[in-house]
């Protein structure tokens, strides 16, 4: 149990708890069962992870409702692998080759904002330094590609996952694997 | 089967096959099955839909990788959960009272930009449409929580699901339900 006015600095998972401007815990930055202890909603890791309801109930339900439950806003792994889809398909549906002028100005300023409004605000810091060091590549759907796909392994990197291998971004993102 | 040059018009979802310019199905506007289908992948419904693996083998490993498995790129569906999962969360975490003109102007941007660049190519145009005759509202994060609410259910409507009661967005995506 905490006690009161004691500010958690890791959490069960192991990860260091982020708070926002207003001390307190931010939602998109920790993950679920970090942010449930560290709100007091749970005692201990094993119990805030059954956020999947097996069997729904109408408790379970949004009032009113027949089909919606009450799920849990997204954690910090969920956004990311939730707009990671959405950047890597993106960058798979640029122009092939020939983009014009618009089109390369929308999408830095795109991925611009995208560092400055996306939820989790250490993550968004984060992207926002890799921009400004590796500035997007808007010449051709390749580049794009790669430069997303590089961009994600730097994140990769960071949270100790393994790089995923560049040379397949295009098989992974715009064709599929069923030609091999 | 389909003949050369046989163009399909309906997908075994019984979904209209949406085409790119370049005359190809895109990817990204069907579901997986459907573009199985239509890219002769798969020959009927059912063929289709194994898309988890069960057990990995290292045919469905990344050549190289111990970690990364071959998976298909996201259709229409997991495209668009993703992506409202990632505006959703963004407009959870809009200042909440006084945003800066610099931030209003940035998400207004952002979204407009979104419905230039959204892979899906049909609910890009439909979302651009909507953004012109619905101007998102950006003076404070209710305004925009609500706005995003009913944009998608503008796309649920188009889509035959149920509407999402708007006056829950905030306990959806930004603080939970369990102080209930």
């Amino acid at each position: 149990m905490l006690n009161p006015g004691e500010r958690v600095e890791i959490g069960p998972s192991g990860r260091k708890i982020i708070y926002d401007a207003d001390g307190k815990p931010c939602r998109s930055c920790n993950e679920f069962n970090d942010f449930q202890f560290v709100t007091g909603k749970v005692k201990n890791a094993a119990a805030g992870v059954t956020t999947r309801l097996a069997t729904v109930s109408s408790d379970d339900l949004i009032p009113g409702s027949r089909t919606y439950t009450k799920v849990p806003p997204p954690d910090v792994n969920q956004l990311g692998r939730s707009s990671w889809t959405m950047l890597h398909a993106m960058a798979a549906k640029y122009p092939k080759d020939t983009p014009t002028n618009t089109q390369k100005e929308e999408m830095t300023n795109f991925l611009k904002i995208f560092s400055h409004v996306y939820p989790c605000t250490w993550c968004a810091k984060d992207f926002e330094k890799y921009i400004r060091e590796n500035a997007p590549k808007v010449d051709n759907r390749e580049q794009l590609g790669r430069w997303m796909c590089e961009a994600h392994n730097h994140v990769n990197k960071k949270l100790g996952k393994p790089k995923f291998n560049c040379n397949f971004w295009e098989k992974r993102w715009v064709t599929g694997w069923d030609d091999e």
